[in-house]
């Protein structure tokens, strides 16, 4: 009877009593925040309920589920790619970008802005089958280590994120990526690393081509971005592919900032959540004048507007998933 | 006893033999192959055995799970709409063809190709909110009538294709469409048209702008067209969009091809599927000659490469999910 009793009781009681969903968070106002605002929206019978189909969060990539330093990971694999095939043909390298790209030289590269990137990461990206690129990218991941941990860089995502991945999923959330970085890249990991599956990964995409190859129907990746998802992409590409506004967006850069204010503008229980990078010694501290990952308009509007801001140093007590 | 052993065998038997899953699908040689296909790709410990994440079917609208004549939907609705606009605002009408089309005079804008279509299309589905059209296109539906049948036209659905698409996704497959149709207009009834929500509907889709109106972030609709969901197009789009190769995919004319050719390019069982307009007397017969949903290339070489042509006059004993 009298464990009925307590049968009972842990039935009533939310899910998230139970056992911390969230161990690798220290215990602050913003594992507190996150957790109220999950048992608001799962709770029937109240205002703030929301329905499983209608659970929608967003995730940014680069900077907020894994790092992004000193430059996109995506673009040391451009630069390693782009590395490989001058071994092969050096006349591949056209320009001094991508000579500079070739040597690993990521700053006289960066000095060329958004444009040189996209140069060295479109002269790797295309006139390749996606299937033969994410064999590629795979290959890379299995293989490389990251400079300065020496850690493969699908462990150096953030362990606090995946358990706030999995915690929103078993409370019947969908869960999404919305990221700047390269749509067919992501896919390649995000399954096994964060369980978000391919038709839930969104990011910048370039044309593709349908062709038939030696008889074979194939998707060809082309030279020119389609779209670029990032600022007022985020939002538009949401619409456009998930078409329903999210009640829960986090991000960690001003690219994020218009996904974030759309999802918090919205009816409701709304959450927006900035990761602030704040720890210089277990990872990088970096905003306001960051090359990548800038956060000015964050930091600035966001805690009026209600965003949950992360604070990396103090509410995390564990960073990598490849390491305490 | 006799009741346990009863129950034994019911759950040994595939679902599809428990009651008939198609029953307004003549016990025909198409029918046959789907409940055949799904059967195997359903039985666990076999070849055929496709998990329930791979299952992926796809489907196009117009002519495929809805009717397209006398022309397609969204175009009477986008001519019902300029009309309106014009009774308003008759400086609205800067060409012959808009002209035409507020007079309802579909023969003189179809006359003009494609470019007509998108003129008129562009004119009425741009420069508002993706809301407030929504809510147009709601209005619409719940209040217009086909001019032939006078049906609703959300009820010129067919009965056997929400049928199929029930009896798909009671065996586990995910159900998308795959239109040249606009997505805006589309998401507006394929939930409870055909049960496929929002982040399952795929379609041609203008540019949109993320701009604060009066203090509110808001998604408005551009009129330049950014992506064609046709042909080429839908492979493209659904590696895209979703990120895996459908194992079924069903379509009615031309501009299908290419969805149903990479489809069932696939390795392992693959179904491809074509809608034949044979049905002069409760629907309408039409393929090689025809201005919308020409079919050519599927019904010359569809046979050999194995898809299913559907005799809708042989195949279908009733058409209209709102009529028999």
């Amino acid at each position: 009877m009298r464990r009925l009793i307590y049968s009972a009781i842990v039935l009533a009681l939310p899910a998230s009593l139970l056992a911390d969903p969230l161990p690798s968070w220290s215990d602050s106002s913003a594992k507190q925040q996150i957790i109220a605002f999950v048992d608001k929206v799962t709770t029937p019978g109240t205002d703030g309920y929301v329905t499983p189909t209608d659970r929608v969060a967003v995730f940014d990539n680069d900077g907020t589920l894994w790092a992004e330093q000193p430059v996109y990971f995506q673009f040391i694999y451009a630069m390693d790619e782009l590395a490989e095939l001058a071994k092969e043909d050096p006349s591949v390298l056209t320009t001094p970008t991508l000579e500079a790209a070739a040597n690993g030289d990521t700053s006289t590269v960066l000095e060329g802005g958004e444009d040189a990137l996209l140069e060295v990461v479109s002269a790797t990206h295309s006139g390749v089958s996606v299937d033969a690129f994410q064999t590629s990218v795979a290959e890379w991941l299995h293989t490389k280590r990251h400079p300065d941990t020496g850690l493969p860089y699908d462990q150096m995502t953030y362990q606090p994120m995946i358990e706030l991945l999995r915690y929103l999923r078993d409370e019947g959330f969908t869960t999404y990526i919305v990221s700047g970085g390269g749509l067919h890249f992501m896919r390649v990991f995000a399954d096994e690393a964060y369980g978000i599956p391919p038709n839930q990964v969104l990011g910048t995409y370039a044309d593709s081509t349908y062709e038939i190859v030696d008889g074979t129907p194939t998707i060809i990746k082309a030279p020119a971005i389609a779209f670029v998802d990032d600022k007022e992409g985020k939002p538009i590409n949401i619409e456009r592919t998930i078409g329903k506004r999210p009640i829960m967006a986090v991000g960690n850069s001003d690219g994020d900032f218009a996904m974030l204010e759309w999802t918090t503008a919205g009816d409701g229980p709304r959450l927006g959540v900035l990761i602030h990078h704040t720890d210089a010694e277990r990872e990088w501290a970096y905003d306001r004048d960051s090359h990548i990952g800038r956060l000015v308009d964050g930091l600035d509007k966001g805690p009026d507007m209600g965003w949950v801001i992360v604070d990396m140093a103090k509410d995390w007590s564990r960073v990598f998933t490849g390491s305490n």
